[in-house]
Formats: structure tokens, C-alpha cells, sequence
């Protein structure tokens, strides 16, 4: 089944909120074997909403519309709809009683403009929304479903996992399954990999697809099946997989897609080892991503984030004359973060983390986007200089997926 | 001047990967009063890619696009290009120069696949991409532009700033300005906030719109004025923010655009006051957001994340009897957390975490999404208890929200 999203709202047009909603949507519908043909960003305006909604609904018969259904006066989405699929706005007495109920949980009170919310086209099928005030519309005209939810992601991911999927499989029941298999391979650039792997690519079955998607110092491999029969599509896409592995051999560092972070969970877990990190330049985003994994406590102690020098002295024990003498951005320095966070919070594993992440902070030999990490397994430490040289953003996010693919690799060794 | 972007690629419409690229395009046009009309995202089909170029060009005069330019068989953007724009696809010298300069600074080896960047079509011109392997490529054909730039963020970035910007300039000299002013506001719901200000957003003149853009316990304000008289439209936008300060007065705790965690740093320069952060459910996020201010070494100290329950105990100096008595998720688990990290790091103000992220560790009468936050800024200590109830990163990037918010609460008493 093919399906196309539109996300509506200024706030998307000018960057100022970075679309998450389409991602997790796309991802909801990859699981039941459904296609997202097209996602479209549009102004809150009702000449680009109703022209986008013409265009989706000429190349499929499902449309999931997010967003643009505030209380305030730039929202106008609702009347939008209304005039596509005709009908007038009524105020829905259910509506009221679900918001009233939501408010009175939250110990707020309700004023005129959250009563707009229950205002809703009569042409639409009112789908309650427990979890905030705008509700969500199912429409049906001819024979193609549209149906508009609210932008905040957390009462669209609501609205969605128990509500609007397993409507839309029961209007639209459908056969074609899609199965996707994915590994996590490193030691390889994109095209050495595309390169290594092409009598592969070009012996896969019609039915398969190879996809490369590199993130640095790592590629995630994609083989996705498509056909009728599900239990031989399962078949042969474990088969087109089982020859991959052998071929990648201990390149594969995670036999399924998963986060770096998940990587190193599943491989702590496997040997039942614990972790503890001690951060300067990435400021707890070690940490952040580490504790992201569901069930992570059972490996993860904690973390120093040092990021005055002080605290490095004081709390991880590292010699000032180090600091003086080799810099604070040193291997000499992530060393000895490395062993004392061991030692302070009593783990078997840690990672350390000492850089320039900018703007400023350059020093002569060390430019913005410098960092120095090191990694510990018991006794073993490694560690090693990178220099990446983006924005301080940027390099952050890169310090941290290069210290957890440095940890991720001492535990392959 | 209008805009449109097309963001090429099928990782994006199964979900695996989030579109950034867009918003920090429509962020960086929107500084030099550029409008992006729409944002589409199509997968890697060559008669969706000309479909959705043909729909663009029918609406605006410039599309930029990202993505589809690998140099594996699935990224088939070069192709299509060609074809839309006439030509055929040869080898560039120039391109194979800058990547051989690329691979050599990496210390990378060249292969077949790496040589396939330097085929580009002979109907655009070349923009080498100095931090990357895919050419960005610059088309024109009956006056309209189109540009083509790799899908990484960092290469994009590059290309956007240093060349595409500046060409896209000089190649349509524009006079509409556009201007933005921002505030954020706390203590109102998004409701009662359009409530209080009706009478003010009547009063606007015609250039000037107010948008809202809410997170929890936070709206962020937004005054756009547009008008071909940059002067007067910069005093006619300044006259209506002020009279929106008059009206909000102390609600505002930020005059301009800003995240929490730079909101936050403000206020703390603005005293001289240094912080740090102790976090158990967190898991070093609020650290993560503070240090990704750039500049926040001034008063960030740094964070112990203490997941594992010895840690709270051993570093942070919790009396285990405590968390015996009330639970690791409790107030007074939570203000022992605060006062053991401002003692530890030397801080004045400081701010504590701990709750259930989930989804396990639930316990009776504290369901998943509960949240311990107490914050301290000397001797005064003021701590919350917060139940959101949604998924785990949604759940950590609330307790953070609400950690930043409660700790600006406290400083702006």
C-alpha cells in the first residue's frame, strides 16, 4: 500500500522545528510492509495545503497530514479540510468532554481559544486524542482516506500506534509484504564496501535490494525484500543475508539495525562487562546516547562529565603537571580520565573523551574539531587523535559515534 | 525571493534516517529573507525525482537539492539530472583532482566506485566540494536554477555557506525584506497566551504576523514583519516587540531566539553564577544540551551521571538510607543528588534528575514518565515532581526540557 505524508506549518519552512513526525511515521508504516511514496513541508496556507492534498491524492490513496491545528489564529488547517471535503465546522460535544478531561488531569484551566478545538468539519470521522486537545480527522472521499493529526510528536505517535494503523489495515487490507535486513559493518569507506561487495550486488535475486547508509568510520547495509509470498520472500532474503555475513565476516560488528550506542550495549551484554564514560569536549552526549537504550543500567554505571579542569584534577584524579605538560587536549590527559572513572566508579569498561568541539578553543597544533580518546577494556587502553573540523554541533555528535565505535572495536579485538 | 528543496533519498522514506538538511536550509535562506514554499522528500526513482522537479519549477524559480549522489548503484540523482537538464555525463579532471586531494589528507585509499564522483554532467557547472566526494553541480535552464549538493550534513553545510549562498545572491539580487524577532514566555498555555494577546495580535499592522511555537511550560513568541523598506520595517517590527514586552513583562525569559540550555546560560553570565548537573534518568542529556552552548565552559563545571545507585551514594554522597526509605525517585533523593554535585564540582547553582524513563522501572504510584527535578542556586532548593508517560527519548528530552526550565524558574525569581 503507498501512502504520501504532508506536514504543515510555517515553523517548518523557516527551520526554526526540525521535522521528526515524517521519520517516525515512515518507520511505522516500513513495519507493516507499507510505502511511503513522498513526503511534502507546506506553509500554513490554504491555497498550498489544498494543492499539496490534489497532488498526493493523484499519486495515492492514502494521505497522514500533520501539524497546523493549534487553537491560535495561524493554524488553518481544520477549515482547510473542511472546504476539500465539504461539510462546516460543529462544535463537538465529545470533543469538549475529552479536553475538559485532559485539562482537568493536567490542573489547567480551559479559556475560548481551547474551545476552538472542538470545533471539527461534520464531514469527518472524530478520532478522541487522550493525550492532548486537538483531535485527530479521518476523511473519506472517493474512495481515498486523509487523516490529519496534530504536529506534537508525542500525541501523533499516540494517535498513530493506537488508532490510526490498525484502521487504516483494516480498510486497506494488502499483500505485499516487505521484509528489510540490516548489518552494521566497519572498517570500509562506501565505495571500497560498494566495491568489495559488487558480484554480490549483481547476483542478488530481482526481488532484493542492496542499500549503503554511511555514517563515518561505519556503513549500515540494507537488504530489502519485496513480493507476495512472505514466508519465501523470508527465505531468500535470510539466504541473500546468510552469504553477505560470510563474505563481511568480523567487518559485521551488529548482525540487525541498531544505534551505535545499542552496538556496544549488545556487546557489553554479550561478554557481561559494565561501562562508565568521563567526558570533557562531548559534554554528557556520551552519556546521553549510552542511557538512549532501553535496559542500559545493566552495563552503564554513570559518567563524569569534567568539563572545567578542576574537575578532572579533583574527581578523576588526573596529574595537573600532565595537564601542563601535554595540554588538557592529549592522549596523556583521556588516559588518565580513562582510569580514574574506572576506578571511581568501579567498571570494567570506559571511554574518555578530551577535544576542541568550537567555535573557539583552537590551539596552535590543536584546531576546532581536535579530539583525543581513549578507550579501556580491563588493563588494554587505546587511544587515539582525531580531527574532524565542523561545526561545534557537528563535532560533538562525531567525537561521540567515533569513541563508541573506538569502544565498540576493542571489544571486537 | 521563493525557494523550493527536494530531498533526495529512500533511507528518508522508510524512516531510517531524519531529514535535517531541510531545516538548516530554510534556516540559513531565511536569514537573508529567502522563503522555502515547500520541502519534498522522494525516494530514489528517477520519474519521481523529474516529477517532483517539474512540480517545484511550476511554483518557484530556484530548487535546492540534497542527496541521491553516492557513488553506489542506488544514488541515481546524477542520471536523472542529466536528463532533465540535457547533456550527457563525463569525466572531470577537476572533480578527480579534489578527490584524490580529499582521499590523500584522509590517509584513504582511491577505488572504482570513488572514481564514479568524478562523472558529472557536462549541462551544469562544477562546485568542488573541498570536505567531500560528490561535486556539487549548479544547472540553469529558462532562467530557473537549480542546485544539486551531496546529503551529508557537514558537505551540504559547506556548499550552502560558502558557495551556494553567495552565488544564489548575486545570481537574484532581491530587495523584499524579511525580519524576524523572537521571545520565549513562560507560566501560559498556548491558548491562553493567543486569549491574553487578541487584542494586540488585532492591532498589528499588516506587515507584521505573530506565530506561536510551543514546548512544554515554554512559547516561544515570534514577530515576522516583511516589506520592501527594510528601515521602516526593522522600526515598525521593533515598535511591535516592544509593546509585546510592555504586555508580557517577567513571563519573557529570553528577548531573542534561543534554546533552553542558551537561555539558561544568559541568565547565569548575567549573575556571575556557575553551574553543574547531577542526573540519574537524564543521563548526562541536561549536560549534553548546556555544553552544546558554545561558550558554556563560563559557568558549566560539569555533571556526574549517576545511573547506577553506588554512584549517587559513593560520588554524590546520598545517604543509602534515604533511598531505602523514599525510593531512588523521590524529592529527597533528588535535592541530596543537587547539594552532593554543587559540593563535589564547587558550583553555585546546580540541578538533580532522577525518575523512569522507561519503559521497565515502573513502581507502584510512580508509572513510567515520573520524574524527580530539584535545583538549587545557593542555599535555596526548590524541588518537583513531573508525570509525562511517553516513550523513552521522549521522556528524557521532557525531563531535560523541564530540568532547564525549572533551574531558569528559579533564577528568574
Amino acid at each position: 500500500m503507498n501512502v504520501e505524508i504532508i506536514v504543515i506549518g510555517d515553523e517548518l519552512l523557516i527551520g526554526q522545528v526540525t521535522d521528526t513526525n515524517s521519520s517516525w511515521i515512515a518507520r511505522s508504516l516500513n513495519k507493516i510492509g507499507w510505502e511511503v511514496m513522498e513526503i511534502t513541508t507546506v506553509r500554513d496556507r490554504h491555497v498550498e495545503i489544498i494543492s499539496a492534498i490534489r497532488q498526493s491524492f493523484d499519486r495515492v490513496d492514502v494521505i497522514l497530514m500533520t501539524g497546523g491545528l493549534g487553537p491560535t489564529k495561524d493554524d488553518i488547517t481544520k477549515q482547510t479540510l473542511c472546504e476539500y471535503f465539504g461539510g462546516k465546522l460543529f462544535f463537538d460535544v465529545e470533543v469538549q468532554k475529552n479536553n475538559d478531561l485532559f485539562f482537568e488531569r493536567r490542573g489547567l484551566k480551559m479559556n475560548d481559544s481551547t474551545r476552538t478545538q472542538a470545533m471539527v468539519p461534520d464531514s469527518c470521522t472524530v478520532i478522541q486524542n487522550p493525550v492532548g486537545t486537538a483531535p485527530v480527522m479521518w476523511f473519506e472521499k472517493d474512495g481515498k482516506v486523509l487523516v490529519s493529526m496534530p504536529g506534537v510528536p508525542a500525541e501523533m505517535q499516540h494517535a498513530m500506534s493506537e488508532e490510526v494503523i490498525p484502521r487504516l489495515r483494516k480498510r486497506f487490507p494488502d499483500n505485499t509484504a516487505i521484509l528489510h535486513k540490516t548489518c552494521l559493518v566497519k572498517d570500509f569507506s562506501e565505495s571500497a564496501l560498494s566495491e568489495f561487495l559488487s558480484d554480490f550486488e549483481a547476483g542478488l535475486p530481482d526481488s532484493i535490494k542492496l542499500a549503503y547508509l554511511p555514517v563515518p568510520g561505519v556503513i549500515r547495509l540494507r537488504l530489502t525484500g519485496r513480493g507476495e509470498d512472505e514466508s519465501f520472500l523470508f527465505r531468500q532474503l535470510s539466504e541473500s543475508f546468510s552469504q553477505l555475513e560470510d563474505r563481511l565476516g568480523k567487518h559485521i560488528f551488529c548482525h540487525h539495525d541498531a544505534t551505535m550506542a545499542e552496538a556496544l550495549g549488545l556487546l557489553l551484554i554479550r561478554e557481561g562487562l559494565t561501562i562508565a564514560t568521563a567526558e570533557s569536549c562531548t559534554g554528557g552526549n556520551i552519556a546521553h546516547e549510552i542511557t538512549s537504550v532501553p535496559g542500559s543500567s545493566a552495563y552503564y554505571t554513570g559518567s563524569v562529565v569534567s568539563y572545567a579542569n578542576e574537575v578532572k584534577v579533583n574527581v578523576l584524579g588526573v596529574d595537573p603537571g600532565i595537564i601542563e605538560k601535554y595540554g588538557v587536549v592529549s592522549g596523556e590527559v583521556v588516559e588518565q580520565m580513562v582510569r580514574g572513572v574506572q576506578r571511581l566508579l568501579k567498571t570494567d569498561c570506559a571511554v574518555a573523551t578530551s577535544g576542541i568541539a568550537g567555535p573557539g578553543g583552537a590551539v596552535p597544533g590543536k584546531p576546532v574539531g581536535t579530539v583525543w580518546i581513549a578507550v579501556a577494556k580491563g588493563d588494554k587502553i587505546i587511544s587515539s587523535r582525531y580531527c574532524f573540523g565542523d561545526s561545534r554541533i557537528v563535532n560533538i555528535s562525531r567525537f561521540t559515534h567515533m569513541a563508541l565505535l573506538q569502544m565498540i572495536t576493542l571489544l571486537c579485538e
